[in-house]
């Protein structure tokens, strides 16, 4: 456990409120701000020393690190750098570490401004879903100045699994770009192989129980496969939370210059199932579109 | 191990050579048919009792079971059927058990035809490449009828670490081709993943250490990141031996009505890499289409 800090946390959502809460379980004086001001009262209430703020420019007042793990951009730039934003009520030396998936841009953009205020920034996006955070073991993708991240390190280790710094900043939005442009296609996969093996009249779970033991197998083949069969499409990150992920994606390789056909094409097939209602749903539902 | 029995093994290839020996090894007496009569005559001089034979009939005379590990359903056919074939040589309650990967149609047309001359009939693709082969550790998917399988499995236990009956004959080809539809966007979502990495400048190695604890986890992503960092496409399946099992797939999705998008375009991606010098690549070269 690290040495007890002064903290702020932004944003309570499914994946910010449990992270809050490890922190103050592991002995950090934490003040939370939520834009919907009830949940930041009742974490106040439920986690004793924790305070709630109205703002995050008053929450982050007095704070050694100011957490935000919000929606995207947008979301970012509006609880760090607007009047009522955290960073004009940071204190010089104080670090921002966003756990937000957003634009590399967005990070490089909140550093610079940090730096022009004397205040460290690390961007910093986590997998491993909500389980991961309720469990503290999210893998946490981090860009930053080295002697900043290593001011961070000990206090995200509340709720970290892995946490790895993977270059400067922007590095961990990168990261986690990677990641998803990795799990597109993969799932896509699963789903056209399961729906070929329904078609071909195989026991597809007997099918999977098979090859799960070679080249095919991924995380999402032992893990989604039963729940991809039942049609339950419940567990996990939703389908518009990817899109988001993947227009980031598409965007850095328009910059870049990577080619992503898959990637790109995979998201169309999100927008055929967000029109199916499927919004909500969770990214093994690709299986869903195949079987209209 | 299992009672010794008659074999015959037709198709010496890089898969059918170590399964052949395998059998040799485990006091099957084997008599062995390769198109190109040297390397049967090879297999003979290296085992001992093994004999060759000059064509698939003369081989299958006197056989319990003949196995084919041949190269696609043409050379299968002739090993078969053709007035030099197996089946013009074989005893009545003989087994034909085939490794090749094949369609599920040639494997319902041999059963049928097997049937019709008092023989039964296995179709048996087989997973885990060259290394599999050599180490006896092959993952085994069988279509028969589950008094013919009975007879086989033991025998073909020779060379399996798993072999299981997947249903009725066509049904081992059927379970191969979800494996390989499976792979086929996995691969090229983990090539766009590195691709980008790369582009925005990422050590890829350090960000597939980190991802591969998570969600977007394969066999792929723990066995083929090294070498396809490092331009390295010889470590396993060809691409043009993949092109002909999506072949397969496609003309057995275009029957049963089965939509697969994204294997149909891998193999178009894969008909670029062959164009780039690839065939021979294994088929994770499909880093190399990106980066060209």
């Amino acid at each position: 456990m690290s040495e007890a800090r002064n903290v702020a946390f932004l944003g309570l959502g499914v994946m910010g409120g449990p992270m809050a809460g490890h922190l103050a379980r592991n002995g950090h004086k934490v003040t939370v701000y939520n834009r919907t001001a009830a949940k930041a009262e009742t974490f106040a209430a439920r986690h004793p020393g924790a305070r709630f703020a109205k703002t995050p420019r008053e929450a982050a007042g007095g704070a050694d690190i100011v957490f935000a793990c919000v929606g995207n951009d947008d979301d970012l730039r509006a609880v760090t750098l607007s009047p009522e934003g955290a960073f004009a009520g940071m204190r010089p030396g104080a670090i921002f570490v966003d756990h937000t998936t957003a634009s590399a841009e967005v990070a490089r953009e909140l550093f610079a401004a940090a730096k022009a205020l004397g205040l460290g920034a690390v961007d910093a996006p986590v997998s491993g879903g909500q389980a991961g955070a309720e469990n503290g073991a999210l893998t946490i993708m981090c860009g930053a100045e080295p002697e900043i991240y290593a001011q961070a390190e000990p206090v995200m280790a509340a709720y970290a699994r892995a946490c790895r710094l993977m270059g400067p900043p922007g590095s961990g939005q990168l990261t986690k770009m990677v990641n998803q442009i990795a799990i597109a296609g993969l799932i896509q996969s699963l789903s056209e192989a399961l729906h070929f093996a329904k078609t071909a009249g195989l026991d597809a779970a007997a099918v999977i129980d098979l090859i799960k033991n070679g080249a095919a197998q991924s995380w999402q083949m032992e893990n989604r496969t039963k729940t991809m069969l039942a049609g339950e499409f419940d567990h996990g990150f939703a389908v518009e939370w990817m899109r988001k992920d993947l227009a980031i994606c598409l965007a850095e390789a328009r910059r870049s210059g990577a080619k992503l056909p898959i990637a790109a094409l995979v998201d169309q097939f999100y927008a055929e199932v967000e029109a199916m209602g499927g919004k909500r749903w969770d990214t093994s539902s690709l299986i869903a579109r195949l079987e209209r």
